[in-house]
């Protein structure tokens, strides 16, 4: 099975999960739940619960059948993605009218319910990682990943990561700063569901160690190439208006290295990523192809 | 020691505990964490973690001296109270320039800068709920826990009360959807309030039920006295302007029964309160005298 192949998959299996798992559009709430499933289901890549899909297989034999918590945590974590992308894209924010060739969640159901959206996404997340279920994943490793999560996308991760970019708009770019905002805003949460993976999987303090620095290394190969499809990527390919950030002239990697050095920078990121990996067997392969996979995708 | 010096005394111990908690704003995201702090430190009564509290030492003897996980919880409880009324207050939602005789937070920060304080109050009590702390509570109630919290504040409690409210904001007012909005967006939090302080102090099935019944009257009654409020307090005990549901044609138990009958509701609430405390010894009397402070409060 190839990679495609493989994230086309676990990509049916998390969309069956979401699915199942969000609340149904058939209360007096009809409405709300419409605008948390409109974005949920806009197309997205799946890219978080996918790597703690992969990070879990990487460090335990599930045989593709996950149980209930595992699945639970994965779509925890695009929920929590989702709702980030409908704070961002408000009218207070960033004020974008697309994502990914959509129209953003305040474009449909207006600016109050969209922030209500996001909210309910972020508390439902919650919901799930500590719903009830009999199974053998413990109590305090459950409690550990909602820990794990919860500092990464709150006030010092994902939302400070978001504060920073705000306020940081059309400053001078400084390569401190873009690490810093980079780090937070998007490498919290992509490490984080590396690191839930491993939690899933029972992974040894050592291998939680090594899929940290994988998570790491993955989040920011993750975040320099989305700078270059900024740069490089046709509306069509983006699903948003490309060049986006230059008009705001935003502290991008090819601001301030150019797109030749910056190619070079994702490929370093993509080399300690799979360094991170030595001690991993087979198991692995597929956080392997994923990190390649990610520095070479084109939207 | 009466209710109001408890009141008090409790009120005392939370805030130490929030601001040992919180984090602090020395750091690259100081004006985002000032932002957080702004609101949590804005004068709130701090009902919900007392009533936490009260709970939790009406079935368990803590001389007053609660472990870290109790008070954790309790500060977790008012972190999300908080983030509700940021977001309640936001120009897309209620537009209040006023909260407790102080400038709303997007009045002093910006609506961008408001919206992410909100998000990351939210965000940050399942952080505090989740903190790795050694001591007696076992991870599978604090699990219970956050799933109680979240289901309360999720999409069919709180934010989705605050949904029905903006929707049906200068509709006709319908008991049955006056009773919904209230249950989800104020009831659901305090009676998860009621509940998390049973589960810290480690109830019996049977007191668990109760205090849940007891949580659901209280927070009954609460509402009822803030519609009454709103009717007839001044804009100074208020510290926001009087007046302002009827202005905005709300729902509210005085615009649907009057005065009188609706002083008589509260009345009844508090009685239905006090009786689910039937078979609790002299340790619950701070829940009955805080059922009765409830009700004849004045802001």
């Amino acid at each position: 099975m190839d990679i495609r192949q493989y994230i086309a998959t676990k990509r049916q299996q998390i969309d069956t999960a979401l699915e199942r798992y969000l609340p149904e559009d058939e209360s007096t709430l009809a409405e709300h739940i419409k605008a948390m499933r409109y974005s949920i289901f806009a197309g997205g890549k799946r890219v978080r619960p996918i790597l703690c899909l992969a990070a879990a297989e990487a460090v335990k034999d599930f045989n593709n059948e996950f149980p209930d918590s595992v699945m639970l945590s994965a779509c925890a974590l695009e929920c929590i993605h989702t709702y980030s992308l409908i704070h961002d894209d408000l009218p207070a924010m960033d004020d974008d009218d697309l994502r990914r060739g959509m129209p953003t969640n305040h474009m449909v159901y207006g600016e109050a319910c969209a922030i209500l959206a996001g909210d309910s996404l972020l508390t439902y997340a919650f919901d799930l990682l500590s719903r009830d279920v009999r199974e053998t994943i413990p109590a305090h490793d459950r409690l550990t990943i909602i820990s794990l999560i919860s500092r990464a996308v709150g006030p010092e991760g994902m939302v400070g990561g978001q504060f920073l970019d705000l306020t940081h708009e059309g400053k001078e770019a400084q390569y401190t700063m873009l690490r810093d905002i980079h780090s937070r805003k998007t490498g919290a949460l992509i490490t984080a569901s590396v690191q839930t993976g491993g939690v899933l999987g029972s992974s040894s303090p050592e291998q939680f160690k090594a899929l940290t620095r994988y998570g790491i290394q993955i989040g920011l190969a993750f975040q320099i190439v989305d700078d270059l499809l900024n740069v490089e990527g046709t509306e069509e390919q983006l699903g948003k208006a490309a060049g986006s950030d230059a008009a705001r002239n935003k502290a991008t990697y090819p601001a301030l290295f150019g797109v030749d050095k910056t190619r070079k920078k994702a490929q370093e990121a993509l080399q300690e990523a799979l360094a991170t990996l030595d001690d991993f067997d087979e198991r692995a392969d597929r956080l392997r192809d994923l990190a390649r996979y990610v520095v070479s995708r084109k939207r």
